[in-house]
């Protein structure tokens, strides 16, 4: 086997075979493979694409690579979420402690932001004490004790996973649906959950910006997780505006306990509902009740011991950005686009998100919004706060801005004709 | 700029701007583009192709990478001719000293073979004594006192293109035309020559197996050369079967001297001829007759004095290889098809070319063929005879030459419908 016969053969349009495709991820992991011929296969996997046999072998020669970790101990069932990725994300952190609450083990692998979506670790960071790194046995306490935990994947989960996604990162091969399945799968299923949820967002502040392109990524992924024996569905949900109301890590942490306190954003209180349901039904507690969890303060009980138990303080102060700047509304009208890219980007500029991969991030920085798409808004009132510890940020997270709404006259064809998107877009299973 | 814009705008099949490619080739030879980012982007070029204004750009930066040589203080034309590889192509080493013989100047940068075709600097390091390594000074002198000078390209000349080839070959991006027009190109603009002929190959022995492939190639060519003010003529010629009747270097070098002594194979007889006509032509000679130089002696003493001008004997006795062995015919009839690939893979196993860039190659070994295409055959009679150091690889060499050969019975359809192919196929100019 060389690994030119295998980079020739899907440059050239052919399906590789399971020996193939065994032998160049072993190899790649192993160093014999060098990252300049995995970067010319995967761009050949971009271009030429991969069948569904090819990528659930693929994805299997990523789990091999490493552990499997094994929940089959706890007596309750174990589900999990995934999201694509999106601004305002801050789903899992109300999630994790809601289905808990309602009886299954959720064992929430995490990871930080890069670019303009921001990262589940980097959120729950800005709790004072809180601590990402748990080791195999420790997660499984956690697990054990609370129902949830949120932590960062071991190293020995799918090495070859790692090493691609970081070489993907710097290839320009992100956006190819076979290996951004792969990649998510192959953690999942290492990581040993029995049932798995999967939010796939859609719209100008996801990775997938077309419907059609979530589909396949999601149906992509939902067979191969079947094909693992994980009771795999996904929610294809709207993600062309922010969730909530805040962008960036502190901020978005605040607004996760208001969900968990009973109130929060309309937006996010039925997202979270909607995946605990799928979560709960996966993993086959079809009659447990997550509205009556949130209301009745056990969502928030599991959220406090889960906090506490990785070295975090449920009560303590979170951080606050040094310096804020409001952004006014130029019109009167109602507000028709409020685009989730431009406040992602924002938001990352502002210090809340990571340029390159070694770069810290600011816990108080990010971007609240006053008014979401379909509320009326009148010139000069507040539309969106930014906050910073480094003002020389500002003009760079203003400018991309400009051009992030519109605002439709008051009695205009556009204010009449604009309809709130659904959160949840579709379903696939 | 940063390079994975560049990645993403050729992997979404854009064109590539003007400061983009000038950009890319720069920080690459700087090492600021890594090569996993630069197989990326070659792996997208050859899937996405790129337009006659990119090939310009891409090549023209390659040439800027490095120092560019100048003639203009020879007191004659120069003419440098280009093959793009074949198996038995000895043909630069009979017409160098021919063109020199009819008054141009001939400064013929060459290479190592790789692969299953041999090396011009392979074959003449035969020679016992010759060295292809010279300074420029040195290079300028031989050509000004000789008129034609055989050696290796000095490492200041298209160094981003020495990097970008060594890297195209362990990735699977070797078979990209733009990529191959403008790595040819860039070392013979750099190199200064005045006029050049390309010797575009075509068939299983050569790069390009079709003939629209090779005119696109052709074409490619031509159009950087003229663009870059060098008077460029390709030839397409002939390459399903070995030229002449040995593959292989001393072999190869033997039969070159055959030719300068006015013999040698009907079939390099006539390519070298028909180069060298292009060749006086390109370089303002159209009244020289190169029959006549071959003839007279006058190409075998330019010969013996490039030669012995790098050291090389050319008195000497050329190496022979230890053992033989003799591949014998199966049947009688005419020999219709005697695979150059399959010969080139055998000559190569025996020792005569290299599998890594870091091999040595054998001086005798290689493969001589006593029957061509059109002649007839007897069941038993000799075929080709294999040469090698290294006896253990005749066996690794004769399965490459399983099915390298038919042979229709007498008085066959098979046998009367064979007709010879011409050596010069078609001519781009």
């Amino acid at each position: 086997m060389d690994v030119i016969s295998v980079i020739r053969a899907k440059r050239d349009g052919h399906a590789l075979g399971p020996e193939q495709i065994d032998w160049v991820i072993d190899a790649y992991t192993r160093g014999l493979v060098a990252d300049e011929q995995m970067s010319a296969l995967a761009m050949a996997i971009l271009l030429n694409g991969m069948d569904r046999g090819e990528i659930a072998r693929w994805t299997a020669a990523m789990i091999a690579s490493g552990e499997r970790m094994d929940f089959s101990v706890l007596d309750r069932p174990t589900a999990d979420k995934h999201s694509t990725g999106g601004v305002g994300d801050k789903i899992t952190l109300p999630l994790a402690p809601l289905v808990a609450a309602c009886g299954a083990a959720v064992p929430q692998l995490s990871g930080r932001g890069l670019g303009h979506t921001g990262g589940t670790l980097d959120k729950l960071e800005s709790i004072p004490g809180w601590r990402a790194q748990l080791s195999n046995a420790q997660m499984l306490e956690v697990l054990g004790d609370v129902g949830a935990v949120i932590c960062a994947a071991g190293d020995g989960l799918a090495p070859a996973d790692k090493k691609l996604y970081a070489l993907r990162d710097v290839t320009g091969t992100v956006e190819a649906i076979p290996l951004i399945a792969s990649s998510i799968m192959s953690k999942k299923i290492a990581e040993g959950t029995g049932s798995l949820v999967l939010d796939v967002k859609v719209g100008s502040g996801a990775f997938m910006k077309s419907l059609d392109d979530a589909r396949e990524l999601a149906s992509t992924m939902v067979g191969l997780g079947t094909d693992h024996g994980v009771r795999t569905v996904a929610l294809l949900t709207e993600m062309s505006t922010p969730l909530g109301l805040t962008a960036g890590n502190a901020l978005e942490v605040r607004e996760s306990v208001e969900v968990l306190a009973g109130g929060g954003p309309e937006d996010v209180v039925e997202l979270t509902l909607a995946l605990a349901r799928e979560m709960l039904d996966a993993a086959g507690l079809p009659d447990a009740d997550p509205a009556k969890a949130l209301a009745d303060g056990s969502a928030m009980d599991h959220w406090r011991r889960m906090i506490a138990a990785q070295g975090g303080d449920p009560d303590a102060e979170l951080p606050v950005a040094r310096e804020q700047h409001v952004l006014t509304a130029t019109a009167t009208g109602r507000l028709t686009r409020l685009d989730a890219y431009d406040v992602g980007v924002a938001a990352w500029r502002l210090g809340a998100g990571r340029a390159r991969k070694e770069d810290a991030v600011q816990a108080g920085a990010g971007v609240e919004l006053h008014a979401k798409p379909g509320q009326d808004v009148v010139a000069g009132q507040p539309l969106l706060t930014l906050h910073t510890d480094t003002p020389e940020a500002f003009d760079y997270a203003l400018a991309s801005l400009e051009g992030a709404y519109d605002i439709a006259a008051p009695g205009s064809d556009e204010a009449a004709a604009h309809r709130p998107t659904p959160i949840v877009l579709n379903r696939v299973s």
